[in-house]
């Protein structure tokens, strides 16, 4: 089933646990996924790109074992890494694994390793915890099992790779969230992102919006599955769809 | 302003992160507090009493004082403590001071220490991590900027001390948590808990309802101030209201 997720901590290496993002991670129903992570408060030295990090991709790019009803290991490989497109110094390249567990309060821990300083060299441990939300919903309502029995909700993904553009955008009830790169462009041109929520009239209301070519996101976040949506110079195709 | 303000991690020590409890923690628009701590899915040896804590007072039991516009330290001296009232051992006694912090995410980090084997013992620090919530809501509604401008929620305290019983109940918005203890009985038999949350309807649902002196508590959980509130052997006086 679709979902969306909200960090609430992060917690790297030997430091104290922080959160100084609105991280949302999206997942549709078919397993494709993209997490965007602005800045609440960018510093000076972040205002050029407000954002801690972004990725996204296919199911393919997140390998997941269940290991029991409350655990789940995840090995990432993500096909959208702004820390490789933008060609970010002293980051991760390459598989990431991850271990998930559920606690007993519905939010979900996020331990693993990173290799900021290449495969063998010195590993940084992080932990981050995540907040299940009602997707459904405009607000941030915490999910719990008072939302068990509700039916699936919206999940579209639209795809564009064609020429100078790579991107995704996943739609999850309520929530999309797109990334888009210019494929040989490595500096902050190159990069974009979009995120919405559906308000309760139908419309899409902007709530974050960057990058030179972000007016080359479709303009709305629903359609049917094998469509093919024009917005701007780019024409995106749906490639799930349960609306 | 009322409040209320779940917790989402719990980390004691060099232990890793966890939350096993519904934690609510209410405070009055004066400042009466109080702080349930329910177990999600008590243990075994946990089931007789499945409650990690609990405790409450009036705002002169919460010494704050505001370090800057993010930060204050609050000196907690609990006139409601399980621990004390439970006589249990190897649990802290007196004053806790803590520090508080919101992090620019809106989520509030408390740390502290306590001195579970007594005061000049071993020190054990503790963190946790606290979300904000919509009180004027029935579900888990995170608070965010949007909420802003809202009125203020509903503040209501109901409080009893009278021949064996002392007893603290405080409504913030939808939400009701109440405590009440027998005063010289040591056991379980001397502790009593209630939570409820208000529906659509007007209609008080009961969450949570422990103790064999549970029939006490009022049975609504609004009132005007000044007014007494009879409830089965108990009279309550509302010390606090703005509805």
């Amino acid at each position: 089933m679709a979902s969306l997720i909200r960090r609430v901590t992060f917690q790297v290496g030997q430091n104290p646990a922080d959160e100084r993002t609105l991280t949302l991670s999206s997942t549709s129903a078919e397993g494709y996924f993209i997490s965007l992570r602005p800045f609440i408060q960018p510093k000076e030295s972040e205002l050029d790109f407000p954002f801690e990090w972004a990725f996204a991709g296919p199911a393919s790019s997140a390998k997941i074992t269940e290991k029991d009803e409350l655990v789940k290991a995840i090995d990432f490989n993500f096909e959208f890494d702004t820390n490789v497109q933008l060609h970010k110094e002293n980051t991760h390249r390459g598989e990431i694994k991850t271990v998930w567990k559920q606690w007993e309060s519905g939010l979900v821990e996020e331990r693993g390793q990173v290799f900021p300083f290449g495969a063998g060299k010195q590993a940084i441990d992080f932990f981050e915890l995540w907040q299940p939300l009602d997707s459904t919903r405009a607000e941030f309502v915490i999910l719990n099992e008072a939302h068990a029995g509700q039916k699936e909700p919206t999940s579209v993904v639209f795809s564009v790779d064609k020429g100078d553009f790579k991107g995704l955008v996943v739609t999850v009830g309520k929530w999309a969230q797109g990334i888009l790169f210019k494929k040989e462009e490595h500096s902050l041109k190159g990069v974009n992102f979009i995120r919405a929520v559906e308000q309760k009239d139908g419309q899409w209301k902007t709530l974050l919006k960057f990058g030179s070519d972000a007016d080359k996101f479709p303009l709305g976040f629903t359609a049917t599955k094998g469509s093919t949506i024009d917005s701007g110079a780019l024409a995106w195709e749906v490639v799930e769809s349960n609306a």
